[in-house]
């Protein structure tokens, strides 16, 4: 990582970065104000931009795709987020390889499809071609002798499959703390088989918004009355108790008690888990729960019905609600009996975050017959376009001089979980 | 304004900006060459262009609107300038107020439209909803108890009207000096009875230069060959004396002599004001004086005859010639007796600004019968179009290494008042 | 060039360079891993740019164009690299004079075309009019006394014309190396007689790379195997000897030496200069060499015959091969018996490079009927898009924290010259 650093003098940090700006940032960090938003600069500051990538993306286990996105050997899919550009590769023995794809001989770009099905790697500059385990296997430089090929293999992640989720972690030792929140939320995901779906459709937009302003986002439905298409399947009632229902959602709060309960029923008969895990200040921080949904119940269409035909894996009914899943730092997850969606926001620089969507679906399902791909796809491709409206709103905002830290609501207390997480992420790695 | 600050310990000074390169700043003005155009970092540094928004842009008083764009309670423009976003909004009591466009909850903007009308301002994200006066008068976090929304009011920028112009002040402390400038233009303005207009047209242009090289341009008309359009009307004999005057431009410079007395003549007959004002240098510098139009001397037409057959306020005639105002930091108007123009020069960063030109005319002037939109406009469309490939040409040379700083001509005595003033000001502030 | 400098202390370093990142850069340059591409930071960094316009374009001879695109009085090109804009300029006298493109009054260009005719000089703003020379002749300021228009004469840059080849240079002493050189490459230019060729077509294209990786990309042809259109005129022997020829390039490296045998033989019968001189690592470093072509070895087309049908100068043969030429930093040339092309690669910022290469034919070559314009350009028009999307492969991967310097084949040992070439002009400049 010291490549593009030009500052030998104070290794392991970005590029740019001087004592005097670390200094401000440590203070930043300090005295940051709970319950509220974060100061402006963490919203638009290149050099603080350079530190998250540093000590979150680079730290951190990120999800990369999901098992159905590269089914056979040799299929792949390219990941670029902040500087870093990787290859996710399906090896011949089932396995998962990530690799940095940065050719060893002049930094060519390996592979430049967002996805694809290979063989050997092979650069398209001077044809210099790796297994796919990364091996330098040939580079065919006329009258070349004394060159040691095994110093030349691509440099590797590390990667971890969770019941068909993908993740990498680009640390030298990654946090270990992974591995147990995995156990945690495999028992979640596992029945719904993702290694037995396909892609049915994959969304990529760009918001013109720090990353931080997409999750904060994301960790809230305060802002749901903006989504009509998704409020038609979930209950208004968001972040309220018995105690704080007010008196127009009485009706509504009673019918979201008696579908939790049916759905609380049902999973405890099928034996699938239906405790709320929420652990978001952990290292691998976490949040999953399974949550009803309005009308009949098993999808997020108009009307609450499936929206494909197959059940996903063995599941014994379509009526589970969701079972949603928040990982820190950047990824959420719908897990339905009808289909899977995946979600990964990936910071491009200050002020513009991609975030890609798929959607999954069994692998026999048919689509036209078993599916409509636009239904299937409607609600969330809204959504996400609201969302991204709304990421933008603020990153216009945090611009102004006149901007000042705004408090977050009981309702958004997962939104501090996760600025608190980062908080403290940060601060362990400028210590 | 600490929220972007990267630096507290430099509170007060932008984000980014450090001991050393305050140094290097303070030395350049310190060491500006008088009579001279600027070094070239006034017209490209980043750093410089923040200070700029800060010493002069937040401190001073800036001409935002006429009350022609906003008429009837309600009605509203908003404003972007470097990074302030504001809301100028006419009130139910008939006054304006200046709310800074970031609503309190999580930095958002609130209203996202140039212009319209509005009751209470509800921000698109949580429908947090302010009063006009900028009061957050509803928050619909759900279960929410302990949050005093009395705390959370938009924040109020100052603001002034000056016989219908309407101008607002970021500063906690606006310049007193203001005041006392505002009463020797009001005369000035005041017959053409601004509230009486309507906006016949507003253009928008982005000109890929910094405000000062827009500002410059329009300070001298040393360059005025380049308006065709504009030279119908004006005489060309700007800057000129008895003593300077070519023997070509003899004729001319006697029939602008003729016709300047008898525009003085008349402005005494009808008790209009007639002395020239010129106060450059002072804190809100102004220059306000009549000048008379060539060929019927009644507006900026071909032949000089007037653009709309409307009569402004109670204005006694026609031919009462130009009444151009300058204002530092960035606007300028031209009143005549059936059109008034109003400009404003809006930076955006160190290399584009946006220039806003309002055509207005008397409120019962009726397109097609009284004016002909095109025609009225024509000069100043074209006008403003040339002069911004005159700032581009400014722009892109300043940026080599072997730009030097160039002598400005007797005749751009009015760009070194506003050179002189500008340094002044960076002066005071980074004193 | 202190007029862009916002750090007066560090006179002749480029604005925003302070003492550290100049030791950072210091450190970099000292530390250099020979026989490797260069660390990141040369590739992407903003100050590093800088500081290589400053230290390698401001004050090497850098190849401006050939007398064929300025053949009469007037005639210009106009030529912006880096922050610098010039103009390229024919006199009445057939000499070339070089002017910096900036107005002495307030910095506009003057001229904007990328080429014409012009007369004297006029700056477009204030119609400041300058002779061929740079004089200022007129400057039509009214009622202007005390202003000595000697003071303002545009600045000149140092020119040379070398067998038809233009050169400036911005160094107020240039380096004196170049006339040495000039010497040697004459003799080899000189029979194509540039004097009496014509444009036949120039293109313009931007790659998105530093310009280090367009020309690292032009020093090696390892990656020939990439230009298929090319490869029809070359030998695939590139880089190889008698002891490292493959065995299934036997018959092809014998065909290469008889063609080579027979090359010299023709150039020694002719009186042309045929040794190779190659003195990569001086100030005006330079390659110079005959190579024989495959088929008819006449031109760059499919079969090698010529692609257009008048000789140039005085030449006695259209089976000449090719006589390629390199000059650092920044230009290459392939001199033909029925054409002549020219390379110029001039960078934009760090991360972007205008490649402009013009086809010469002989003045009386009639397209249409001595030569098919979309044949004659076909071969380099399509090599030059593929070594585009080679150095733009480099780029994005230089950006990458895991990017590592990566060893160059012993095949590209001048691109390794080319390297250690700007790393010691680099070293002599920030010490």
């Amino acid at each position: 990582m010291t490549a593009t650093n030009l500052a030998p003098t104070k290794k392991g940090f970005p590029a740019g970065m001087t004592e005097e700006r670390l200094d401000e940032i440590r203070l930043l960090l300090d005295t940051r104000r709970t319950g509220f938003s974060l100061e402006a600069p963490f919203y638009t500051d290149a050099n603080l931009f350079n530190l998250d990538m540093q000590a979150i993306f680079s730290q951190h286990w990120v999800f990369a795709c999901s098992v159905a996105e590269i089914p056979e050997p040799g299929d792949y899919v390219t990941l670029d987020y902040g500087p870093y550009s990787l290859i996710v590769l399906r090896t011949d023995d089932g396995g998962v390889n990530v690799l940095h794809n940065v050719c060893r001989h002049r930094g060519a770009r390996v592979l430049t499809e967002p996805s694809g099905t290979t063989g050997n790697l092979v650069c398209g500059y001077h044809s210099w071609t790796y297994s796919p385990d990364g091996d330098l296997i040939h580079a065919s430089a006329p009258g070349e002798m004394s060159f040691d090929k095994a110093c030349y293999a691509l440099k590797r992640a590390h990667v971890q499959v969770v019941a068909g989720l993908v993740f990498l972690c680009l640390a030298e030792e990654p946090p270990t703390d992974f591995a147990e929140v995995a156990e945690l939320f495999a028992p979640y995901i596992g029945p719904h088989e993702l290694a037995k779906t396909k892609v049915a459709y994959q969304q990529t937009i760009v918001e013109e918004g720090n990353w931080k302003l997409v999750m904060e986002n994301n960790r809230e439905c305060y802002h749901c009355d903006g989504h009509p298409e998704l409020a038609c399947s979930l209950f208004p009632t968001w972040g309220l108790t018995d105690e704080t229902v007010p008196t127009h959602l009485t009706d509504v709060w009673e019918r979201n008690q008696a579908a939790q309960a049916a759905l609380e029923f049902r999973c405890r008969r099928y034996g699938l888990p239906y405790e709320v895990i929420e652990d978001l200040g952990r290292v691998a921080g976490i949040r999953i729960s399974r949550e009803s949904l309005d009308g009949e119940g098993e999808s997020f269409s108009a009307d609450g019905r499936r929206l494909s035909k197959k059940l996903l894996g063995d599941l014994p009914d379509f009526r589970l609600g969701r079972c949603s899943m928040h990982l820190q730092p950047n990824s959420w997850f719908h897990l339905l009996g009808d289909h899977v969606i995946t979600f990964g926001a990936y910071p491009i620089n200050a002020h513009q975050t991609l975030v890609r969507t798929t959607w999954l679906v069994a692998d026999d399902a048919v689509e036209g017959v078993d599916y409509d791909l636009e239904t299937l796809t409607h609600t969330w491709k809204q959504t996400n376009l609201q969302d991204k409206a709304f990421v933008e709103l603020c990153q216009t905002g945090a611009g102004s001089p006149f901007y000042e830290q705004g408090p977050y609501m009981k309702s958004e207390y997962q939104v501090e979980a996760f600025i608190g997480w980062y908080i403290d992420r940060m601060r362990e790695h400028v210590e």
